[in-house]
């Protein structure tokens, strides 16, 4: 016997107010569907199709590889979207279907586990008691048996009285579901053909039911305000279990990280800070506060703090910030800096040089040891094309120094503050561009008797 | 038979610590009372008088237009700040006074307004069951007739047990209220009139109740920790309003949105963004994170982070940040780009025209398709007056220009980097100021021999 | 009589996963066992000992003046930890020992108080009724008199049903305790030596119990987890008491106060700001948001936004930000104004003095009523070494200068934009190092047609 899986992806969910397809909203960087697929396989299920509708060139591009993928071309109701499923997965003949909703990202692994454990005769279905049970469909039982799931819009209020919930999660029999819906009808509120009318079309074959979920696993996104809480709650899980394997959180509560990070244990991540992507701090870093990282890489002992990363490198001790925007091919070497109001792109800052204030670094590559002058640039644009910009080892790039690329500083080179430095500059040698200072006695004065004329 | 309103407004907040009138603390950008006026403006009442005591000029300064303002100059409690309001009301025949405190920006016009649809005989008192009802007033019943209402300070200690509480808040017979008010004395433990003692006076004439606010209604301010509290509360209904109009929002609970702010279905607000005063956002821009925006203008597609934006006016797809400042008078024309460590005020940046880097315009007209190179600036104030910038289409600005205003470089203009433009510089014409770069060989070493001898 | 208090801080704390000795993780800037021993001296109890154990030398080195240290050379249990101390704290006749876990930064001075106020007999213990008693030892009554605590580990089913538990604080007769420890065994599951145990042997001659402690106080830090919950905590009790002080604090959630900071009634701090170390804010100062201040000083009716500060000192109605840093050795005097992209370093800046944009400063002494143009950088290293920077009152610096230190601006100089100043200015004279401006016509067009040829 196997297990075959059918993720429901088809709705629209009006309520959400947006083109985008419900299930490719995200949370914590990844989209609702590919949470959901992600457990289900997880939970060791190898066979896994995803039923699309609405947007469903953009929903199945946004799949996992190795998912089927099946359309419901009309949206009938979620009884006809398995339907269209199965009809993809051709002979059920000894499997188990496990169905379960696309936008449930808080689904965990163990809890589906749980369900195809529980699993035997025609349906197993999983309930949880909820506080408030408004909107969800409320679970009918005789004893232990279950005989019916009732929609909220179809039910009596003595059944909406009922605080046990379904959560649209089921393992089926393969062929006893295939074969009950095809006699599940439409003549209910909404007009739809209802998976939940399986349950009591099965009832007399066995229904039971597994309360396995914790309360917050169960939360579908219908609206940006669930999609808010499921964020929160994911945020929660994600950085306790960073906190569990030694990684210090001032406040959760103020921390983005994305599924998608790493984070070694000992890495200390300050407030107001947002890890997106393949994003990786080591550890003994230091990140934030005020940081926004993405697909990005942070190295042993760095530190980081008021700053945007951008597919950059940090090395070894380096340090960033505050206030600097690393852009993209920023590779900065062990016990590097980049100061304050600096940003970089696609530039290589070697071992232990600094660029300390107010720069610009684009398409170059600066060697060892080397200073650069607040104030300096890298004219790497000619209007036209960018040019690279090479710095050797040791030099000092006086302050407010302009490198017109291409331009090429040897090892040791010096350039004067001020100086707009368009040769190559000799290793050794002093590179500058300057005009004599002169002055102007008794300018001030004049300036004030020039401006007391214009106001009378 | 009319409705009109009794605001009270005259209190200290004497827990405050603070010199500003209580009612003038601001929640989500607007002061108490005005909450607490547009709540009942909108609950239906025209006719509103606002009693006002300390800081008596500046609470009357701080009210809407058509408001009506009661002085009471002594603080004798709220029954006679009540008489106050009547002794400016005139004739009450036939109306209903509806009394409602200052100091509670959360009320709902609904509840208000339900208040007043219950209201028959003489007296209507809101009340609400608290699971802790310390500090509030208990109400006393007789079955469904309200029979006194006991404030904290002179209750037995079998009334402090009682869970139902007054919210200070009352539909009255207009010259059932005026009769009773001549009527309260004040030998109580403070000494003052209390309009509470009314509804005692009036229980023989049939004071009824409504239970009709929701809890995080009931809070009136009356300590800082009430106001952040309370905008706490005010900032979770504001952005669960925008949520559901279809406004992503990343995470409620660090978003801050004045009650002024518009934002439209589609618009996508990150966390850390602070949006005040007259501030909007298009649909599809993404605002965050790390945005502080005040009166500004966030168009459609628009991309906008870690940046700061005061009176500006960001156009279709234009790209803010990160790290920029916008002052006053910014205008960015569709797909303009103020990028990194980037500051403008009074300027205009044309169509698709772009100040990448490290730059300050200041008094600028920055026409289509130009480019400022990184570390160009206005020198726009030459110590005695501030002076115009005027750039053309299609200028290449060179990096680390300064233009000494009043400047004007024509259409497909090119500066050379690090030039000081002080004259105008002609259409198609290249504008430089610069010396010849020299090269002083041996420099390093010279200057390593000069540091050791300095040592040695 | 006199009490004497051990505190137990020789664990390691496994599950923080990390080197650092448990104790010494800090909340609001201050090590856990420094909160312990400051609320145990807050007390009332002058005699502390502190029993160290793993990182002893770190944990002893990290504790307040006054209080001696015991070491724990083997980690052999709270009994023999207690023990410890007890060997170095000599005669006990007629001593009452108040024992506390170093772990629980958030015990109140007067909890510990009213245990010891409540103290008679051989032993007193705090206890508290947990909703969750999970991970406690459970106490065991016989009526009033407690006859044991019991780890979770050992206890029985029954008695883990129990929800009083016991806080790991005691007050005890000095000899009775010391007699006790003598008796106590390690036939446990951990083969340890408990100090609950003791309560077992004592409870023949009396051990009463005190609920005293709120639940917050009850936390001990196990886990990273714990100690954000604890940090959390921290921040609401710091911040409740400013703004019971008259501080107004937009979100108390999202504001971090160190213990060490002070902070004047009437200050106003926004969200997203970081006030560390003793770092002090005055009256009618505004701070925030995005701001981390560390041992700073922010004057009366200062206003600081969006900036970093290090020991810098912040005069009033001085201006600082969006986005400026200030290192250390900044001094800015009345009513100046650092503002957007500028770094200071050691640097004063003097009454009405401003540093508006793009600028660095470092090692500079700025005089009264100057203005610093936008792009101007102090080049204070001279590769080898750092020079100051001298400018005197009402000097006008143009945009883009470079200050090559040493170098000196006398009173009311002016500077030329895009000038290198390598040598003094006389006081009222024009410092001006620049070249011609010079015009290339149909420079555009050249450009455009080398461009072109290169493509084709």
């Amino acid at each position: 016997m196997s297990v075959r899986a059918v993720v429901l992806a088809a709705g629209k969910g009006k309520r959400m107010n947006s083109d985008l397809p419900k299930v490719l909203f995200e949370v914590a960087g990844r989209p609702l569907v590919a949470w959901v697929v992600e457990a289900v396989a997880s939970a060791g299920v190898e066979d896994i199709t995803v039923v699309v509708g609405h947007g469903a060139d953009l929903v199945a591009g946004a799949l996992p590889p190795g998912v089927a993928v099946a359309r419901q071309e009309e949206q009938l109701g979620t009884g006809h979207a398995v339907r269209c499923a199965l009809d993809e997965m051709g002979d059920l003949a000894g499997d188990t279907v496990l169905v379960v909703p696309g936008d449930t990202p808080l689904f965990r692994p163990e809890s589906l586990r749980s369900l195809l454990d529980a699993h035997t005769g025609a349906a197993t279905l999983l309930t949880a008691e909820m506080p408030d049970p408004t909107g969800y469909g409320r679970v009918l039982r005789d004893g232990d048996r279950v005989t019916a799931i009732v929609e909220e819009a179809d039910a009596t209020d003595e059944q909406r009285a009922v605080r046990e919930v379904a959560l649209s999660t089921y393992a089926f029999d393969g062929p006893a579901l295939a074969e009950a819906l095809e006699r599940v009808e439409n003549d209910n509120a909404q007009g739809e053909y209802y998976l939940t009318d399986v349950v009591g079309i099965l009832a007399g074959d066995g229904v039971g039911a597994v309360a396995g979920a914790d309360p917050d696993e169960v939360q579908g996104v219908n609206s940006l305000e669930h999609l808010a809480a499921v964020e929160a709650a994911m945020r929660r899980r994600i950085l306790s279990a960073w906190m569990r394997s030694g990684v210090w959180v001032q406040d959760p509560g103020r921390t983005y990280v994305d599924a998608a990070v790493t984070l070694e244990p000992g890495a200390r991540i300050y407030a107001d800070t947002h890890l997106e992507g393949a994003t990786s701090v080591a550890a003994g870093a230091v990140v934030g506060p005020g940081v926004f990282a993405v697909d990005s890489e942070i190295g042993p002992g760095a530190r980081v703090w008021y700053s945007v990363l951008r597919s950059a490198r940090v090395g070894e001790e380096a340090e960033v910030g505050p206030y600097a925007s690393l852009r993209p091919g920023t590779v900065m070497e062990a016990g590097s800096k980049i100061g304050t109001f600096v940003e970089t792109k696609a530039t290589t800052v070697g071992k232990g040089s600094k660029v300390p204030h107010l720069s610009y670094m684009g398409d170059a590559v600066i060697g060892e040891g080397s200073n650069v002058g607040a104030g300096s640039i890298t004219c790497n644009y000619d209007g036209y094309q960018k040019h690279r910009t090479v710095i050797g080892d040791r030099v000092r790039i006086g302050s407010d120094t302009m490198l017109v690329a291409p331009v090429e500083l040897g090892d040791d080179a010096w350039t004067g503050a001020g100086s707009v430095i368009s040769r190559d500059v000799a290793p050794g040698a002093l590179g500058v561009e300057r005009s004599q200072q002169r002055e102007v006695p008794g300018y001030a004065a004049r300036r004030a008797r020039k401006a007391e004329k214009k106001e009378g």
